[in-house]
């Protein structure tokens, strides 16, 4: 770690030069700065037209949007350049290509996305991408396939477990996914008309011991090589395209967690939109949002089960019927983190824009408790809720 | 592991001089080697009158009973001691003390159990200890409590994942609990006279369906530090005494594996009884080992339970009422591990003498396949059996 020094402007060009891959390095000249992210420094390198070609990104060794007071590992950034790798390596056509990673540095060179838009953004404006949900749900599927114990023989599993052990980026999920939203925590942000709202689900004992599980599975089981952050802001779209970035939180986890933070997701955009949008001008985005929520489940149950039958390696999990069996789990699973993912974006510490972007604060209000709502309705009903079918009827009924 | 050798008598003895902690170290003159399992080598050292007084046990770097052609590796001597030490710690009066060991060469010094009995010879021979079952539980819900995601803290927990990574020894589960049995496989082993009734298991579809669920978590819930393998033939017990030996197949696994095998052994007993004492003879000590099952899943329900209440450090998993779900699952997953346990000793490679020393062809065939119907009966119907009554009143039912 002794070689770990914060990059400068200048530092960043210099390694972009020398890492980036470029047919033309000494093209690259100036850069700058865009991190709005918690975490990181990322720096865009660009040609003398000014056109970005390259994107140096650097962990920090603490929580930028906190500051040095919250010391955070450096090893966040060896953790996401190889979970990137990996998936890259399984899913090429939607993971951001890492071109050099330098663990002590804790400094990552990777493919510019410029001519890409951050999906959240754009399902803000209502603007509809009609391969995403499918090219996401491909992501998910060929990732979490191939790192699972379906695909990777058991012993090497196992050292990926450990080489993927990510305790201080887990330890965030953990505390801000399972345990401050359903506590009076200093961490936790909202508006004081929610809190009669905040009070209830903290006293509901149904919500408190599913969320429980929930968390308890986090903790313990280790299914597949997760992204660990897959939201609407992980993830750039452009016309036909779609490509995962930012996998710090990458880790050995449940399956079901990637999928019911893609899926949460796009329920917190539905609850957005009429507060975006307007009411009235929301309806088909919503519509549409619902039949995303469909797509992205199905088409990724219906490809990881196809991996399954053709490419399971394990005898035993290959068991005819075993992978249906154990996708209803996966749904299950997906279903609660997806209602985690909608309460804790809206009462916890890291909100989203689909929400607080709102610029009527009753709208906000209405469209945050509906938030809450939907998401206690998915935890508590998770085991219920046995179909896409089923949970968008719930969410129809529900308003 | 340059450091290796093969220990001679000599080199034990010596080692014991050194190492052993005894107050009279040259008192200790000679040894026996006694390893009858099937991987270690394992020194009896004893003093001038002939007394046994500490034990001397390595690592061989292959499996004993099979030779030099599968090699095993010798990291296992390091699991096991340390995963004795931790669980010496958290439950001293149930667990061999270890007095010294040296990864390098694969050795450990422990505490001289002669006075105590291997307790499977005593529930064979129909001895009752009337405090084993209590015992027994009390090391389970000691050890796997304080060990899991309820006592220890998540970043220190996934430290220990790592350390207890013990990727050949699990595999070796992995084949013989949950693929071997039912596969056609050189390293299963029965009498022919079994063959149909293995053949109609193999074709099992409700049967191959449940251990593939089995398997999967076996290979991905990292829930506790697992003893991995509480046979009765790993315990040892003495009048109001009870030591957990063998701990190489320690990792972090299903509290329900270890609580299974422990069941399952208890089962695998009463399967045996008829033939070991003779039907009419053994009528008392079954209905004592169907006590013992119910015993054995209260005492460590009830332990498991008041340690959550009591000392749970988890917020969010303290929630009231959740340990109790969470013990629902652990039992649901016990039925089926003990299921397994049942199967894989009566038609795998490493068998019981509960059932192989029956003399009696017809009997013994009679008592294994009484132990593949309760096995199957087990697996298929854990998520069923909601409580250990039910569970005895099938075993009752069926015989």
């Amino acid at each position: 770690m002794s070689q770990y020094r914060t990059f400068t402007v200048a530092d960043a060009v210099e390694y972009a030069r020398q890492y980036g891959q470029m047919p033309d390095p000494q093209a690259l000249v100036s850069a700058d700065e865009i991190g709005d992210g918690n975490l990181n420094l990322v720096f865009k390198i660009r040609d003398r037209a000014r056109i970005s070609r390259v994107i140096v990104k650097q962990a920090l060794p603490y929580v930028r949007c906190v500051g040095e007071s919250w010391p955070l590992t450096l090893d966040r950034a060896r953790i996401e350049a190889e979970t990137l790798l990996i998936h890259g390596a399984l899913c090429s056509h939607h993971t951001v290509r890492v071109l050099h990673h330098d663990p002590e540095l804790a400094v990552m060179v990777q493919e510019d996305l410029s001519d890409h838009h951050i999906w959240r953004s754009e399902l803000m404006k209502g603007h509809y991408y009609p391969q995403a949900v499918g090219q996401l749900a491909e992501y998910l599927a060929q990732t979490l396939f191939h790192t699972s114990d379906f695909y990777q023989a058991a012993q090497a599993k196992k050292a990926e477990v450990s080489r993927f052990t990510n305790p201080e980026l887990c330890q965030i999920t953990e505390d801000l996914f399972f345990t401050d939203p359903y506590h009076d925590h200093e961490r936790n942000q909202f508006d004081d008309v929610l809190l009669p709202h905040v009070t209830v689900l903290r006293k509901d004992t149904a919500l408190k011991l599913a969320v429980a599980g929930l968390k308890h599975r986090f903790l313990s089981k280790a299914e597949a090589l997760l992204h660990g952050d897959i939201h609407s802001g992980s993830i750039f779209v452009a016309e036909g395209r779609l490509k995962a970035i930012d996998a710090e939180f990458g880790f050995y986890g449940p399956i079901g967690f990637d999928v019911g933070t893609a899926l949460g997701n796009l329920l917190l955009n539905y609850c957005g939109l009429p507060g975006l949008l307007g009411p009235r001008e929301a309806t088909d985005c919503r519509e549409q949002r619902l039949l995303d929520v469909r797509e992205l489940w199905l088409t990724f149950a219906g490809r990881f089960l196809s991996l399954c039958q053709q490419h399971s390696r394990d005898v035993t999990l290959a068991t005819p019927g075993y992978a249906e069996q154990f996708l209803q789990q996966v749904w299950q699973d997906a279903v609660g983190y997806g209602g985690t993912e909608l309460i804790r974006r809206t009462i916890g510490l890291a909100h989203v824009a689909d929400l607080d972007s709102i610029a009527d604060p009753e709208m906000r209000a209405e469209c945050q408790r509906s938030a809450l709502n939907l998401g206690r309705t998915l935890i508590v009903n998770a085991a219920q809720v046995e179909h896409v079918d089923a949970l968008l009827a719930r969410i129809r009924q529900h308003g």
